[in-house]
């Protein structure tokens, strides 16, 4: 616990024992022994002390200690703290019946209303009461990841994600957020958050940063909020090139052309969520939209919007195919070599394009969906799948995961919202022209 | 409609046709005859195609035209349209049942999540994605405001009002507050909702607002949100004092003291919530603890922070009290003349301030709180009453609703935790000297 | 002198004495002595010391002493101290003499330096050291307005302006200002400050100011200089408009177009100098020209920019004119009546349109300049004398300087630059077309 | 020429012409010949234009043009620009002659007045009028520092740095400075600035930047220029200390305290001025006055502010001793290996201490300041030298240049005015206990 708040530390004690209202005997609390305390005891005293009858200057001061001694937890007693959410802040069964009765007997809206309010489980209160400490929104946010850690160990705790899903749903409408540009005269307390959290096609140094930020053919764009300062929630790089490119490395070594205005397309190489806290509450599809009106406004030459990307599924949903020209194919690629022989990539490469075209239209996961993650996304904000590149991406992980192969989704502003529909109502996946032609073939 | 963006008209009818799933045969909808159809009618399909299968960008483009087409309904369609609210977008009896049969058989957390899933009515999705818009939150906060007068006349509306209390309880969390210091190099846009909101104590002109904020012994400060941006959703006036004023006019028409560091006491003279749609959602209490706060910081001279209130209902609950001295009291008040008799003044004064030390101490309302409007907002944040002026305030509203009583209530940081606790634990009010030693005459 | 930094003054003291260096016997000078002498003694003593050897910080406090020092005179010892500045801070002649003699032996570049350095009066270097005071440049013109009146009356300290000038141009450099758009949003501190220096066409009160800065068809832009924060130097109102207006009024009253986009025409309808001090630093030509290239990029629709200008000079021009007609005009026009009586000005209207004509293009000052002192700045400016309006502005003030007569000035970007040299040249004046019918008539 | 605008080049084309006054005839000028002429041409074409009879806006597009001609320039061709500068923008010998006659006759303010006006060279009205363009004043600074290069290969060209500094040190008066505080929350724009003008103290890279930044115990400040934006033009790095530092090692490579109140020393352990062309334009000693006063006002608990400086001058000082001491030092000095030997070291001190001693308060350069210019610049602000540190730089630099000297220059508030001024009287060195200790032994 760096730095304490004596002050504070004595309201809260007195603060426990107004709560609890009984005499400790010789085991009276104090701050210095609240101090000397497990940071899970002070964490659970500080729950209850919250829902109680505290004033709200007070429930600000309490929350930060929370929140504090939250900080100090480690994974096991994390999850304990979980549990204790779970079954302490539940919703009290009795208040249920009684409403759900009412409800039964009359389903008016007063009486759904009455029903609503039984049933919202206290520690949505508390996640509330806990938001009002001074940075709190995305230290919960944080907690949530720990969560969905604990999750993977204990379904069990399962239940509780609801509520904070359900919360931070809420407090990240995309009406609270705002989309900022990055470039070289951000802040680099934000910069180096931009390195840390690239993961797509990881930023080497600032060196590097600058070369994706700090030069004519390229923008990034970033969504913020408000409760979260500094913290760019999710952020998508753009070059501007000249035609639809077909492979990822240009794009990372050097400027693609010399001013914006000789640009015809916009390249959305990678697109980033920053933080596992928000997994569900997602901002990309409006983002990229709003990217693509803003580059509309700017640089009204830009008629092409697409992306490049990998296909991360590629490799292992070849490896599960089992006809012969599947095997035969991945056999030739796993065993590699033709990374640096351009005749082999040359006589390859037509059974990569047919299988890479095959995967991206036809592949599916068990619930029906495209077999490839970025697939699901792109498809499912609207866009269409244009083009597969092979070979566009020799870093190792690409080969692993994709044996090299990349896409570019195309999003055509007048066609988004039908082909989003589409895909929503029964999974139809547009294709562009040159994709169709290889499954032509 | 000032302004029709063609386009997205365009996009909301072919969402309402493909969400209709039906030929219009003749009466084929465009954009066109959209536009002439009228707003509730527009803002209804609005709110299916929002509760349907689009993108987010869509939405966006969706809830801004709802929320335009609600702009133009006058009472009486508001009144409709809170209707269909509370009929349409309700909740589904039937899964409620099944979550309620699973939750009652095993009251789980899994099982109790769901049922708060099912219980949740509609229409919090249906506003939160009406959010979407830009400038949706204040538009939204309006709207609550129209439904509270809607409920005025129809107190059938009143179970959507929760809805609604629910969002905007979550969404004006204290985490997203900030708090901004106002005076005269603040926006103009801004100022001017200041002279627009003060109630307490009107501002003349632009001239009287200079007076109140650019002197040095004036200090204003409100609570901001970064979804509603220009608008001061609660905010105090502040002088710079030497001693505990009695009275409001010379406070309103002259600086007190000449320089900052010449005071020890500061007065929150008036304290203004702005949006009506914001009721039950209160900051008061936060901001006078912050602004103490901020004080301490930058004045350490200051050692009094004390509000010189008003006493609405000072007049009302003398009129209901039947005892002959107040009987006799309330005809000499009524009869007037004494504001300019400073003998009639000395005269009277012993009965007016026992009379008032009774009203704050003894007055209760029926469910048992502080008669006292204000004397509930203070006390319940801990405050003391402490000391009881007359005539403080000549002004015509304060000697009809509280025969030109106020009253100061102190804020001792010290104490205003436990005082919190023992009013709302059991309504005690805690008194200052001068109060209790009227009492004890 | 309202607050004193009693360490300052005893830094100033020591300063003295050791500038000084002599013993002061009994009268030994301390900061409380110091204090009670009279403020020219003060800023004597501080001017002094400025010059001496002290250091930069030190330099920084007695400016700051020199300049709260200045602020306490009155109009006479402000006199009193520009004769010091013009009698003890001038140049020494005998250094000069030898920087003379050495440039006319050789004639160098380097003799030249000497020789300029030499020239150089001291109190530049003076008023460049009062300069680092905070605050001390918005206080150095303010000194310079005193000045210009000190020398109407005293014409023998007309040279030191030529300091002030000197500084105050190289300081208030075209490269050091921007340009900001004033409006609703600006902090009412620059606001009022819009309202005290408009004198064109005086703004009534907050309202008024609104009405000119809060509508779609309202732009308002001034500069301002880093060093003088928010005191806007210069300021202009625009209208947008359809068509080139002929009268103040109805742009005084209402708004002219609802959107900026039904627009074709900006017309600039009060260009205001806010500083005396900066009499002959112009920044007029430069502010018109770059708010015309604001507005084209903003508003590409408009394509006409055009000044509605008062004719300050014609009524004295036109009693100074002894022909027979203008006699006979001047006579009607100051007999009065016309203003309310539509047939009178109807018969009036070419007599006055034909004075009016030959009064822009033919009446000039001694110095051969126009006499009207506002087209002398347009059309050196480079604008085209467009049409003359009567009667456009029924103001008290209008009439009686121009007999209600108001004139266009036309600012055709590709024209100006030609127009300007040529009228530089040789005095040409360009007209528009109106103008031209009328004189050909 | 990046990117030209043909527009400008007419209008310059066009200005030129009219200039010139001459038929062209076959060898007519046209943007698009001028543009094939060398940018000296161009350059000097459009300084001829500049001093000519233009429009102030046609001013600032013509400066933006010159000063793009001139980035084009190689060093050869540079030094052909500062020669016309000299011989064509000079002053003319007949009205100097006939203002000098009447000064001397008469030599009255007025008088001087027009002689100070007919002296000054008429490049200071290009240089004036070059700073209209965008960004001209960073470009003059950098043109400046190509004329120090240029004069140092030519001292014919001198005399035009007379102008460039007299327009800059008014330019730059300390009254349009600002002072910025740079850490983790700064551009990275301006970051890397720091990272490239450090040249004190080397930073290898962003890590270690931070690692100068982002700390509890760590303060960079900076002057800023409104006119020069983003550039710092002198920044010092400030380390908060317990007690005075007698090593530069441990301040580069970790943290000294944790926490600010841990403190009680500010080290200013590298200032760097940033931009050659200000040569002579000092702000050092302003900038750590302030900086002091900043950190008084925030960190009550700092008493002692203090420096860590590099003795660059030492070993050349030694080298030019003769007495026999000094030259046994010299030899075990450059001998080497005590680097590395602490008994080496101990056996060394004294007499090093005795020889710094000697040379901080006894050497003297050849114009009678103090032969290190380090120390010149420190007890030229009032600084006193307080203990000299061996060995505290082991930096190969600091080692070939000081023998790994540094020494600590103190500055107590209170002292600074009264020994700036014994410094700047008589050359007085103030000296702190420490190293009057060893000057007694």
């Amino acid at each position: 616990m760096a730095k304490v708040n004596l002050a504070f530390l004595n309201d809260l004690v007195q603060a426990i024992t107004r709560t609890e209202r009984r005499g400790r005997g010789k085991d009276q609390l104090t701050a210095q022994t609240l101090l000397m305390r497990p940071p899970a005891e002070r964490l659970a005293a500080a729950c209850d002390v919250l829902m109680g009858r505290i004033g709200e200057a007070a429930r600000v001061a309490v929350a930060e200690q929370a929140l504090a001694a939250y900080a100090e937890l480690d994974a096991e007693k994390q999850h304990d703290f979980f549990a204790l959410l779970r079954d302490r802040f539940g919703a009290d069964p009795e208040p249920i019946r009684k409403a759900y009765a009412a409800y039964d007997a009359d389903p008016s809206a007063a009486n759904l209303a009455s029903l609503f309010e039984a049933v919202e489980p206290r520690r949505q209160t508390l996640l509330r009461r806990l938001n009002m400490a001074p940075g709190a929104t995305l230290k919960l946010v944080a907690m949530r990841a720990d969560l969905l850690k604990a999750i993977a160990a204990n379904p069990s705790l399962a239940p509780i994600d609801s509520d904070f899903a359900h919360l931070l749903g809420s407090w990240f409408n995309r009406g609270f957020l705002y989309l900022e540009r990055i470039d070289w005269s951000t802040p680099a307390a934000i910069l180096e958050k931009i390195i840390a959290y690239e993961s797509v096609h990881q930023i080497a140094d600032w060196d590097d940063l600058r070369r994706r930020l700090d030069q004519a053919d390229r923008r990034c764009y970033a969504f913020f909020h408000p409760a979260t300062g500094n913290e760019p929630l999710i952020f998508v790089e753009v070059a501007l090139t000249r035609a639809i490119p077909d492979a990822i490395a240009p794009i990372l070594t050097a400027p693609r052309v010399d001013a914006p205005d000789e640009a015809d397309t916009a390249v959305f190489y990678s697109i980033n969520n920053s933080l596992p806290g928000l997994k569900g509450v997602s901002f990309g599809n409006l983002l990229i939209k709003q990217v693509v009106a803003v580059l509309q406004a700017e640089l009204p030459q830009i008629k092409t919007f697409v992306t490049l990307s990998p296909a991360p599924g590629f490799a292992a949903w070849l490896s599960g195919e089992t006809d012969s020209r599947a095997v035969a194919l991945r056999t030739e690629l796993e065993k590699g070599g033709w990374q640096n022989d351009p005749a082999e990539v040359e006589r390859l490469r037509p059974e990569v394009e047919a299988a890479a075209a095959r995967y991206f239209t036809e592949a599916r996961s068990r619930k029906g969906a495209p077999y490839d993650p970025v697939a699901r996304f792109h498809l499912g904000n609207g866009a269409a799948a244009w083009r597969v590149n092979w070979p566009a991406d020799l870093a190792p992980g690409a080969v692993k995961r994709g044996h090299g192969l990349m896409i570019n989704y195309l999003y055509d502003p007048v066609a988004i919202e039908t082909q989003h529909e589409a895909f929503m109502r029964d999974g139809t996946i547009a294709t562009g022209a040159p994709l169709a032609s290889v499954l032509a073939r």
